[in-house]
């Protein structure tokens, strides 16, 4: 939808990227690792999803020529200023694939480049994955409360501004079918999908001159907003009116919608009278403030509902809104660095890395990713990565490497992976983690350790500047 | 920063418009409301704001061919796709002031156009005002908890991606001083921020050196970071060396930034250390997780903190992360219109309407807005909108009309209002609201009520429907 430039960045990493360039030390080579430390919907896993379109903007990423004003009345160095008129991104950058789970505390993205450019960018990687990742995730779930409905996006409205855009495209990967999004599935080839207000009703003179009008222009994709006046003595009756016109037109209503009430009770009440009249094709969709728990509390209490419109919760991503995620020097300077922290949790891991998903011979998850340094051979153990005590040994097992070159010298690496190709990618990932993981009480906990290796480096650069 | 085209918008809007449009009764006159229905974070007003965003978008809001080719593929009919070719929006816009107080239930803004064109802009408007009047709101509880101090916008990287944008814009607004998002500072004129992550101390060999080589480069606009590796034991005295290296140079350290830790306790013993060593212009940042309820609390601490830099919880306006508003027909085809709900709170007000700010002979607010029809006079007795039984009758009080026309024919109607003025303007509007209203806890309830004809308009036509 838009062009994403430079200047899409937080302003102190033009401070450090001036100091740095100053100094001459720019083109220091910087490993970065992009992670988070808290699952959001205190879900059992996170979808990775933002990572086609952070290649797309990172491909193009430069300052225009009145961003660059700006930032010389901001009293940038003029030398500094020049660089940046030149700048673009050249480094290289491996990822754990779009659609796969992740899990706290290892990596998900690692940027390996000059550490000014690595600087630069951390907003924009940030920025982009954060949100798409949350959003993803918070689909998923709602995938899991309804395998096999239709899930709509409708969020637009209640997204932040424009972020609505990349909402609905992490929506579908996460697992929902369409958006109401018209400019997303225009851009990202999403299904679209959406029918009619309560505005068009009202503005008959009655429901069913609204619904026929409608009928007549969609015979064929009709869906009808039933609860306009009053949905079992109006609308449905209404409905059931256009029902039997369209049939006889050699037509078929699609569904009827309901908006407000008590979905459970009026969905079933609305089943019954709809299959009474032979009109048992006609779908049922419902919409009002549904997320994951809502929706599974309606198949409990078997709500006869086809099709769900989620809108607010989904995108913004309710309760958390927001994922946790980080940007954190692992090496510089031929060097591996952390960031210590009074709370062990928030310590870093040093070092160029790799993550590897543990499985059995079978092929089988065993709900375990071990983080190594990234030319380790030879990994057996796995260490708790706060926790010095605790430690499991795997045998014979099988070590799937996660993370692959996405970006080389600035470009991408491979082709352009299809949304759909993405999305399948995560049901496919998804499929095969065991059920509980997947609850929503208290889910199992996925184990994330580190290798021998990788410990000892972060306890010996631990001493060293504790001294 | 963007582009925002007519397909910035729900599917819906355009199955809707394409039946006005085959049956021709697309060019009847429309009134739609903005409104919403429930303040956010229990606050007791909100600040509206987006508005000049709005109309800048609506002024040319137009469908790309690529749009209209995707629409095609969609099923559209030809003459209709035909019609959207040429689709601009020429309606007017009535609407209170952008960075007014905005209150529950009554019209914010009354789009009168074409029922096509009204329909059509429907999800753009709220999109932009929802998302923009949460944030402003919450930027000024913030300020409420920190009236003199520095407040500054971190919060790109935990934004909805580009709603980061509209967050920095809709913050400044609401009360902040600054923002980190080098994009938003740029195109609004927003003042920026920001100095030096960890990571720039952690690709040093050590603290003290990258301190140094920060206060180098920019010596009158030093911040320097001071928690990554213990900031009492090594943070704070090396920023203490830096500041007197600065001195002997003729500058001043300006800041020192905690993002961890306890900051009422830290900022304490930084403040007395500081004071000691004779630093007691340099100033205290303090960012982690703040909120308008942390701030508060810090501040009944006594917390030394002069800056806070605030990030996630205001630019996702945590916890609500949306308001509710929502677009209802109210007038159509000469007749004026309502929704009915079996929840009386969510039926709508008919007609062209106005809103006034009831105040006093010495123009003080008197805590209550009246809503009526367009045309009305002798607005004597305020009913309450749902309870039939109350009313209240003013007395040679002062009718402050809120609503003016900001758009007319598609053109913006008067000059466009500077970032700065509107933030001027929402500090005014909010000086002038009583204590009561402001306070966190259970404030005060600001009276919406409509008047006698409008009540009278809108009971006849709930009884017409109801037959």
């Amino acid at each position: 939808m838009q062009k994403i430039t430079a200047s899409y960045t937080d302003f102190y990493q033009l401070t450090m990227a001036q100091v740095y360039f100053l100094n001459q030390n720019h083109e220091d080579q910087s490993v970065f690792d992009y992670f988070f430390r808290k699952l959001p919907f205190h879900s059992g896993y996170a979808i990775f999803s933002g990572l086609e379109v952070l290649i797309d903007i990172l491909e193009d990423f430069k300052f225009t020529p009145e961003e660059l004003q700006f930032l010389e009345k901001q009293g940038f160095h003029k030398d500094f200023i020049n660089y940046l008129s030149d700048f673009q991104f050249n480094g290289e950058i491996k990822s754990v694939q779009e659609g796969d789970l992740i899990f706290p505390t290892r990596p998900v993205l690692q940027v390996k480049a000059t550490i000014i450019e690595a600087q630069i960018i951390e907003t924009l990687v940030l920025n982009i994955l954060n949100f798409q990742t949350l959003i993803a995730t918070k689909a998923s779930r709602i995938r899991l409360a309804a395998p096999h409905d239709t899930l709509i996006d409708f969020g637009m409205r209640r997204a932040q501004a424009t972020g609505a855009y990349y909402a609905s495209r992490a929506a579908y990967i996460g697992g929902f079918d369409a958006t109401s999004n018209v400019k997303a599935a225009t851009d990202f080839g999403i299904p679209v999908s959406g029918t009619m207000a309560h505005a068009f009703i009202q503005s008959y003179e009655n429901e069913l001159d609204a619904f026929r009008d409608f009928a007549e222009v969609h015979p064929d994709n009709c869906v009808l907003l039933i609860d306009t006046y009053d949905t079992l003595r109006s609308g449905l009756p209404n409905a059931i009116k256009i029902a039997k016109e369209l049939e006889a037109k050699g037509h078929k209503l699609k569904a009827i919608r309901l908006d407000s009430g008590d979905l459970s009770y009026l969905s079933k009440r609305c089943r019954k009278m709809l299959d009474q009249e032979g009109l048992s094709y006609v779908k049922i969709a419902a919409s009002n403030q549904l997320d994951e728990h809502v929706i599974k509390s309606l198949k409990d209490q078997n709500a006869s509902i086809d099709v769900y419109g989620v809108g607010t919760n989904l995108v913004i991503g309710n309760p958390d809104a927001a994922l946790d995620g980080v940007y954190k020097l692992a090496f510089a300077d031929g060097k591996p660095r952390i960031k210590l922290s009074e709370n062990v949790a928030k310590s870093t891991l040093p070092s160029e890395k790799q993550v590897y998903r543990i499985r059995n011979q079978k092929n089988e998850m065993l709900g375990a990713d071990i983080i190594t340094q990234v030319d380790e051979t030879n990994i057996e153990k796995m260490h708790h990565p706060f926790d010095l005590t605790k430690s499991t040994t795997y045998h014979s097992h099988i070590l799937e490497p996660l993370l692959k070159t996405v970006m080389k010298d600035g470009k991408r690496y491979e082709k352009k992976k299809s949304l759909a190709k993405i999305k399948a990618y995560a049901a496919e990932r998804l499929n095969e983690l065991p059920e509980e993981y997947k609850r929503f009480s208290n889910p199992h906990i996925y184990k994330i350790g580190v290798s021998t290796e990788l410990l000892e480096t972060r306890e010996k650069l631990r001493e060293t500047l504790k001294k």
